[in-house]
């Protein structure tokens, strides 16, 4: 009999079909909802997964990373892979330290939003993008970005309007690439809260379009209410792409 | 009133969840019904959309190209993707010379074959590909991919086994790039019967497992048998590349 030992998992999924990352009482189609049930059953016993984060309805991954203790002697790669969905895929299965958490010890995380200009109608990876309705002034969402630089109170740009906890969060890098008719938006940062990739977006696609001026960009983050900011863009252009620890 | 003109249209399509390209009387899922569909509504009056060749249930395509004559003042490509499913888009429209027709006057077609080697599991593009149950000895592919080369009766390649038509064919091109965990197939022709690219792309994975000697491919051809070749391969991995005029 082997030991109880905490593995950390890296795991890449296509979030169309999930009601995002949480695992929910009342609904089936969640990520960490499917894991703990192949692990369960493996396990015999009920198990839990823990992640770096939730990540919200229809929003992808391409390496989530999640810890969960157990005692096993399978090639666990394989075995998840086999019994989860053709969706989700654990890509690599290590050992950690006992004392690895993968929300607590997360320092960072690289999110990437895709968006497709007009008229480009995207068949193969429409899942993964989001079309854009026009075509905005890339220079003028990157001054807006500037001004998102730091660390700032967030609350503008939260989506849980409720949020107790402190909505402070440090934001190192905005990237806007572009390249033919696909634009990029990555964001590196400490933390994110709920829908907070998706508002910046939207808030940065708004400065794009020149309903909103880049400098305003500044009062929405000090005057900290939600209804300042821009919509939330569609989770489909959205990927959580690294977690650092 | 404009005159009636001939359209080239340049289409790519997600073919997971159709029965091929072909239109058929009792089956609303075909790439060539929905285009005729739409345009038909455009018009007002039954329109005929006529493609460079049929592509199989499942398979997908880049860049499969159509004629289609018609009296039009719209701006065509928008119409067409505002009306046509998600997974059918319509990336190019030009109008061609009266006599252009996209099967006769097709020279050459590239299709491409793509497989994820074991134990990777994608879950981005598993639509678009095929996951091997073995690690193929891709040299032993290459050695036997170079007797496809040339004119030959491909009949023992030929899913239809009923064909009256002339079987005989000219491949000039089949390569094998290999790119981390993944493999793909190029092949160049001037012309493809039912199943040929999936049936050669089956022998040859039965060459890459040990199943068949590479130089036992030459008796397959010259047997002129379906049953000598190996299986057929899935439609998930093949896509219509390119069709040359």
């Amino acid at each position: 009999m082997q030991a109880l030992c905490n593995y950390k998992l890296t795991i890449a999924y296509d979030g169309t079909r999930y009601y995002g990352w949480e695992r929910q009482p009342d609904r089936d189609m969640t990520i960490q909802g499917k894991l703990e049930a192949v692990f369960s059953r493996l396990c015999g016993e009920r198990i839990e997964v823990t992640g770096s984060g939730r990540t919200d309805a229809g929003v992808h991954a391409r390496a989530q990373v999640a810890n969960v203790r157990m005692n096993t002697e399978l090639t666990l790669r394989d075995y998840c892979n086999r019994y989860l969905p053709e969706d989700i895929a654990v890509n690599d299965v290590r050992i950690a330290s006992d004392r690895f958490h993968a929300r607590y010890n997360a320092l960072g995380k690289t999110y990437r939003y895709t968006c497709i200009l007009p008229p480009d109608k995207p068949v193969f990876d429409r899942r993964f993008v989001t079309v854009l309705e026009e075509t905005p002034d890339v220079d003028a969402m990157r001054t807006a970005a500037g001004y998102l630089i730091g660390t700032h109170d967030f609350k503008s740009f939260c989506g849980n309007t409720h949020m107790k906890k402190s909505t402070v969060r440090s934001l190192d890098t905005i990237r806007l690439d572009e390249n033919g008719r696909r634009l990029q938006i990555y964001y590196h940062g400490n933390g994110f809260m709920q829908n907070m990739v998706r508002i910046m977006t939207g808030t940065l696609l708004e400065v794009g379009y020149g309903h909103i001026p880049p400098e305003e960009v500044r009062d929405i983050l000090t005057g900290c209410d939600r209804s300042l900011a821009g919509p939330t863009a569609p989770p489909t252009g959205l990927c959580l792409m690294k977690v650092d620890y």
